[in-house]
């Protein structure tokens, strides 16, 4: 029998929620624990079995750890962990930050590759799965366009816009994908489309005692960058409402390549995610790509990779053989 | 400035037209011709510049050729011509008899392997991209179901079974993908379903003259194996119309996956294709793969892959740099 992979979460938020889930679903991984920067008895783990450590432990357990889950923050944690860590320790991060990710590679492959060390960057759905379409899509249809739709989701940027509004006491924004685009796109045309035709913005707000509610309204649908260029729709509910309909993380989205092979034929490829808990599943994404981590750096194959460098059957449990015959 | 990667097509049918088109749009890819087992100067190619050699030049060109792409049917041609041919090239085929996918690539791998090449088996889209999209369901929800749709397309065998109806001056059958099945599997409900359940088909058949429709009907819609099991309509129209309105090759689908993060939160993962035409989208994966077959042989992976062995980036014309800059 194999040994299992063994792996460790260094962060306790909604996303190392997630990768602690995930793992128990794939019987071929172990949870070596969590580790936090908190004190360790401050945290509690949704199995009771789970061992929590404080950061400062990780140094001692170099040689019981085959891949790090880093499930920190791109702003904040990533753009130092991942560097420290990857010297150390295999590593797997959801960095997102799409315009920085040049260097952060750069910053992330130095020390990996000076280590022996495999560090898997910008995991998770966009980046991660969403790249993937778009590289397949231009690859096998090198004459196209191709389409990122986001949504329905909840945009945490977009809710804390909502809640600086005065007479806002809480709110939830969802960016919706518009459907007359995505039919526009599915129909092979290739048509111009700016971000904010292709989505819709929707609201959803509890005043402040006495607020005025159509200046609220006034306020929302006007602000620059975040609403103004959007059609944009906002719903007054009670807070009862909101924490019981609206206390969840879904999102999702579409990558759609509209080609062409010859002239008159039209081909249209798409890809996409309908997702009741964005932390989630970015969460199994990092784990099914540990394990790929650590079979790329049994491999020899060290420094910083990204979704783009792993074959898809590195991602899987079963064997090749079993692949080929069961799933090809 | 880049060498091209130099292609050899092998067989001239609608999937070998398809290349020759497909490889005009990448243009770090140059044809050296179409190799025919015919007189060569009974083929006429798409474009005039297009060279036709006789399979048997194959021999005196092995130092002109990077990759060989196999455009010859799986039942007859392939068995017997990619375990040859890629004991001197690398290869790309389409071999699709999913059952007989195991020993197909032994029988590949033990050649290409001693000979230093690298054979690409089993490209297209299904087997290929669908498997690709079936194998990430799988790794990335390990608790959940996988469901594959086909079509709208057009099902040459289930054409050539309306045809062979006494009666029956012409005909084309379409697979179609039941809405409601569909949308069942979409909402993560993860029901179970035959494959009769997730299709209906549907005939358009030019009748013979004084031929019975009632009983073209009936004698369709009953046949074992075929239509029986199915929701099946026939419909009946002159030979013009099956000239004009079904002359085409339309074919795509969708594989679904159904999962579940933790217990609450269902996640739908989904890839489609909607194809005017199934060669040439077919020819265009073949032309992709034949890219990333070079490289894999140039990095020294010599013997049979699959989709499954190829990481996305080896497909792209563009650099890993440009693509972690562009698209991920």
């Amino acid at each position: 029998m194999q040994n299992l992979i063994r792996i460790g979460i260094v962060g306790y938020g909604n996303l190392g929620r997630g990768v602690e889930t995930s793992i128990q679903k794939n019987p071929d991984l172990e949870l070596v624990g969590i580790f936090t920067r908190r004190a360790p008895e401050s945290v509690s783990p949704c199995f009771s079995d789970t061992k929590v450590f404080h950061m400062d432990d990780l140094n001692d357990l170099q040689d019981k750890i085959d891949v790090l889950i880093l499930c920190g923050g791109s702003k904040d944690d990533l753009p130092k962990q991942t560097p420290e860590l990857a010297s150390k320790f295999n590593t797997v991060d959801s960095f997102d930050t799409h315009a920085r990710i040049p260097e952060f590679f750069e910053a992330v492959n130095e020390p990996a590759l000076a280590n022996k060390k495999t560090a898997m960057i910008s995991i998770g759905w966009d980046p991660g799965m969403f790249s993937i379409n778009r590289l397949f899509g231009e690859a096998l249809l090198p004459d196209g366009e191709t389409y990122t739709f986001w949504g329905k989701g909840l945009s945490q940027g977009h809710s804390d816009a909502i809640r600086r509004v005065a007479g806002v006491k809480a709110g939830v924004q969802y960016t919706i994908p518009s459907q007359d685009a995505i039919d526009e796109v599915r129909s092979g045309s290739r048509p111009v489309l700016a971000t904010k035709d292709k989505h819709t913005r929707e609201c959803y707000v509890v005043l402040e005692d006495g607020a005025d509610a159509e200046a609220v309204k006034q306020a929302i649908v006007t602000m620059p960058d975040y609403f103004a260029d959007y059609n944009t729709t906002v719903n007054f509910i009670d807070e009862e409402t909101l924490r019981n309909e609206h206390n969840r993380m879904p999102h999702g989205g579409f990558v759609i390549r509209s080609g062409n092979g010859s002239a008159e034929q039209t081909q249209v490829m798409e890809f996409s995610l309908k997702l009741d808990s964005n932390p989630e599943f970015t969460a199994s994404v990092l784990v099914a790509y540990a394990r790929a981590c650590y079979r790329m750096n049994q491999m020899g194959q060290y420094g910083a990779k990204t979704a783009f460098d792993v074959a898809p059957g590195l991602l899987s449990m079963k064997s090749p053989e079993q692949l080929r015959k069961e799933i090809l």
